[in-house]
């Protein structure tokens, strides 16, 4: 198998042992499928999880697409024609409790051809993971940068803090002057280059995927018995507020995928299920609330 | 008093105006109002109203700004430098009922300037006011339209289609093929030009404004005391979704703002209180929720 086949193969996989874990870990809810294929070629396997235990709504999509390149595409890659497969799995998970952090992750493949059935000219991979806490619990956040940091590790020790600093730098609600949340790791456009060729990228991005489970899981354990009411509630939906804003205005992820023809429901399963905006909410600059919104204007480095 | 002169002071009395016609309206929620600086020149004046009897949430503002050219005008226009004069009205409101139509209106005016304090070189009114009900009463959609088609008739029979037509294809929600709501009447770049010189066009936006209150509190008072339950709620608030998709992804008015620097909590008043978003939903093609959907898939012209 090339390098194609084998990330497409693991996807697939990915989306399953995921899926099942999270399945284990709510106790109640179970995912739906919905296959889909795309009119240009290729499709994907959406599965959805709603008013579970735990999740109040989360999705695991895995789509390989593949075709002439969209007009979009041909414009920022300035070429009259080409074609290309494009395959990933990202998720989104939005418990129900507000101290159990959001998380999104997402990690992709992308080939480009000269001409139909041609050896790719161009290749890279792309992905990363984040957590958007409501209420902050350092613990967590270093639990979750450190999982990311110890994978990254393996394969150099320059990846992880440039990961970092492309989390916090992406994942940013330019507007409002705030992260979405307290990042995790972003990378964009990994290609062969000197020592790390592409298989170098495959193993670091398929091992930041394996250990999803264990970034996250650990976390949903710790909080799921943690009390919270109405004003925590409150609190998270104004927060859910901002993760849409971000979503909506400044993820290219979205918006390409709204402006290529991407199927709309499956990209828009990242979008939280009950949202609140008031107007110019403030909060008591000694609460937890204040001491969220303090750590999301000002990243820190959660780990040595 | 200039043209510029006199539309400000319209801008303010009108806020006046319509902000105690729905105070008295609404019998419960009073407007607060915040008054802001824009730190290169100008600001505003942002009335709120919330948790009303009838209004969930609302905002009606005002804003005069100046100075500079922000860069992304500049990009826009061409030009290397310039200074501006740019004044409006902008409310929206999201009343508590789903049988109680949202509405939007707006009405701003600009002044384009070579040198500080020169003449104008160029001079433009914009605006419009558009109707999105949760579910669909055709004579209040008729009795929306037809007030804003008897303003534009007394300027000339080829307005209102003309905006009409306009307002349909910006209240757009290109990824999920619908509009917005039911429309209305949207124009820009009102120029001088022939017979219309700009005292026309300030006539015919003024007068829309002017015309706001006859356009909706009839459609208020006709359905406040309409029953609804849990299930007409849920459909309001997956509207309201849609709302938000479409205020975020595609409103230049909303995206401009918050690129040069506008007051974010103004421009997001815009955003409904309690929205949702749940995976792929259907409604029965019997529904009333599904009948609403048609008119928003296939546009009508709602006065002969």
């Amino acid at each position: 198998m090339n390098i194609k086949e084998s990330f497409t193969k693991w996807i697939y996989e990915t989306q399953d042992r995921i899926c099942t874990a999270l399945e284990d870990t709510d106790g109640k809810a179970r995912f739906r499928e919905d296959e889909w294929k795309r009119e240009e070629g290729g499709g994907g396997r959406s599965r959805i999880i709603e008013n579970g235990e735990i999740f109040e709504k989360g999705g695991v999509n895995v789509s390989t697409v593949h075709g002439e390149l969209p007009e979009l595409i041909r414009k920022r890659f300035e070429v009259d024609k080409g074609w290309f497969y494009a395959c990933g799995i990202s998720l989104v998970l939005h418990p129900q409790s507000p101290m159990i952090p959001t998380v999104h992750a997402n990690y992709r493949y992308f080939e480009l051809y000269d001409e139909e059935g041609g050896d790719p000219v161009d290749a890279w991979f792309g992905g990363g993971a984040d957590l958007t806490p409501y209420y902050l619990f350092e613990e967590d956040v270093r639990h979750f940068h450190q999982t990311c940091k110890a994978v990254c590790d393996q394969h150099h020790p320059e990846l992880y803090p440039k990961f970092k600093e492309s989390c916090d730098r992406y994942f940013y609600n330019e507007h409002r002057g705030e992260s979405r949340g307290t990042g995790g790791i972003f990378f964009d456009y990994l290609r062969a280059k000197e020592e790390c060729n592409l298989a170098f990228w495959y193993t670091l991005a398929t091992r930041c995927g394996d250990a999803f489970l264990s970034s996250y899981l650990p976390i949903v354990e710790r909080r799921k018995t943690e009390p919270w009411g109405e004003p925590e509630r409150y609190f998270q939906e104004l927060r859910r507020g901002r993760y849409v804003e971000f979503n909506l205005i400044h993820d290219r992820g979205t918006l390409f995928g709204l402006k290529t023809g991407g199927r709309i429901e499956s990209i828009l399963m990242s979008l939280p299920p009950r949202v609140r905006w008031d107007y110019n909410v403030k909060h008591d600059p000694a609460s937890r609330e204040a001491k969220l919104l303090e750590v999301l204007r000002s990243p820190r480095n959660w780990v040595d």
